[in-house]
């Protein structure tokens, strides 16, 4: 093989206003790359210990156990769903989007008998249609999606829901990937049992661990269990044991990208999070003006608006795809289509973590001004 | 919460001889602190075309299929299994230690039926066994560890075992997660199906990507599956056309950690994979004889012995976890010790990737001439 071709590595400076990741900031990059010690070095399980009292703050949550799984965003929504099925047990999927769609989808290779409470994508529910479908059969768990990364459509009400869950005996999952870290996500004052989310968006570390939390109650389901868990990597009953005392060896976790996690949620507890949603939300407001005033406003309802992803619906006859890819190449930022029933129709713009500043949204609506009407 | 008691990460140097993670070289720290893009990204699409294409060339395989895995070493033992096996599969599955312990866990929370072909921990199996067992039963696939983490162990004959498993009309699965990058593993040449590492090891990147390689005749065999995947982050249907095209969103893959590897392949490939083998060996050489002047030879024989791990058995009546404990605390250098029959008895000495160099092993065997005799 000719070595010399594989250059040192050498990117563009991408201005991150897609779906995530998200922009990085120096000091998470400066704890990424600091050099590793070992999984089960004392000092490392002090690391372990912050992470998690981090990640208790930025979930609200006295939870024990509330750790990240050892994989993306994804592996997070199957340790959600993986850990608490057995194979033949019905659960219930709220799908309004694609995240909706996926969930219901692991469930299924778990063996659970699934059923969905439907609706459009970028619709959300009210909980009297998900009470009324919980009244239909003897659920163990009904999950749903918190803000819908495929929609930009934020779920209300999840205090009320969860009450509706725990009165037909079952478990909540909520699916924070895009929203914890930028909007409200209150896991105990809500009483959400199982919530997972992603490092790569309103947090800012890089992709590639999935936070998570899991209630008590939660927690007996997963000991009550007759089957062991079906997937080895992302059981909890042996994950609890290794970030827990006494601290057995399950796999090697991911350290650098721990330390980044640790640096990303101690900078979400310096800004202070109701500060830091208020950013999230203000930055977004003056982007929502500014798409409505360039005549592509944002294709969810107001009340329903997620702050950390904005979807503007598209002007007729313009070649959005090529938009984008100038947008890429001549100015290096980064914003995402939509797909499955809005691809062409919507564009799907992030101001997560990080990249949520207000220098990113003037730029980005003066470089749009320039490129859809010049 | 007072966020004043975390402060800014101050880890000591540790001087990591243990299992694994092993060192990581400076180029690999600055690669992985890279900002990061978009996972779609076209000048992400083609970083990952030179992650694969180094990778093949540290395989020694012309297999397309050849990607990190999202997730650390087990979740590539997962894949591994998950992808090929459905429920009622009779597998055989070779323990001779922790690690293939593991194998047989997982194959059977796929749903396998497995058998085990069983050695004492630290012994290696021989061609005919394997055949005589392989005769028993109509198995799906074989798998069988080649460098042992839990005794140091090394699996030879890969090649002729490979023939004996496709003589039976089953499939090659084989762990290289202490193996590759440190002895060489050949897959093509040796005709290995399914080959999986873990990326902390002899690789040298940070934890948490775990390369893989799938021949076409395993390709084959996933395809035709009655049954989807149980394990949807795992599930090679869908990882195969992110990692190649049309490069279909999956999950957001650990931009950061795929910029280290890269450049931890890079490295191996700037070295030579020979001259990176005889460098293990040379290092290993030179800690074996020093282990044998302080009277704790390697328990596996010279002939089975791994280059990457070395097992040194243990004089009797030394409090190890005490010299472990100094080792670590007064001169910031990590070993391991034993672990399930082996506890107390050996110690786990890893010089893989960058973590093997002669001032190391100088180092080391200054301080345990110190701790252990005076």
């Amino acid at each position: 093989m000719d070595i010399s071709k594989f250059k040192d590595l050498d990117l563009s400076s991408r201005i991150l206003l897609g779906p995530g990741p998200s922009m990085v900031p120096p000091r998470v990059l400066n704890a990424l790359s600091t050099p590793p010690v070992g999984h089960l070095d004392p000092e490392f399980l002090g690391v372990l210990a912050e992470v998690k009292e981090l990640l208790r703050f930025t979930f609200q949550t006295k939870n024990e156990v509330t750790f990240p799984i050892s994989g993306t965003g994804s592996a997070g929504m199957e340790a959600a769903l993986c850990n608490f099925i057995e194979p033949g047990d019905r659960v219930l999927i709220a799908t309004n989007g694609y995240f909706g769609e996926r969930l219901a989808e692991i469930a299924k290779r778990y063996g659970a008998q699934v059923d969905r409470l439907e609706h459009a994508w970028g619709d959300v529910f009210l909980p009297d249609e998900i009470e009324e479908a919980l009244q239909k059969a003897d659920y163990k768990l009904f999950a749903i999606v918190h803000g819908e990364t495929s929609t930009g459509a934020l779920q209300g009400n999840v205090k009320e829901i969860a009450e509706l869950v725990h009165a037909h005996g079952a478990l909540l999952v909520l699916d924070t990937v895009a929203s914890l870290g930028g909007v409200p996500v209150k896991v105990d004052e809500w009483d959400v049992d199982i919530c997972y989310s992603g490092s790569q968006k309103c947090l800012s570390a890089p992709p590639g661990l999935a936070p998570m939390t899991v209630s008590p109650r939660a927690m007996e389901v997963l000991m009550d269990r007759k089957t062991p868990v079906a997937n080895w990597y992302l059981d909890f009953t042996l994950l609890t044991r290794y970030w827990g005392k006494p601290h057995v060896y399950h796999h090697t976790v991911p350290v650098n990208m721990i330390f980044a996690l640790r640096e990303a949620l101690r900078l979400v507890a310096e800004e202070g999070l109701e500060e830091r949603f208020a950013r999230h939300r203000t930055n977004s407001e003056t982007l929502w003006q500014g798409l409505e005033d360039l005549g592509m406003p944002p294709i969810i309802p107001l009340e329903h608006r997620l702050a950390s992803l904005t979807t503007p619906k598209l002007p007729k006859g313009i070649d959005e795809k090529s938009i984008r890819r100038r947008l890429l190449t001549d100015f290096n930022v980064e914003i995402s289509g939509g797909f499955g029933p809005f691809a062409g129709m919507i564009w799907r713009i992030g101001l997560m973590g990080f990249s949520s500043r207000r220098e990113n949204v003037i730029l980005l609506l003066s470089l749009m001004k320039e490129l859809l009407f010049s």
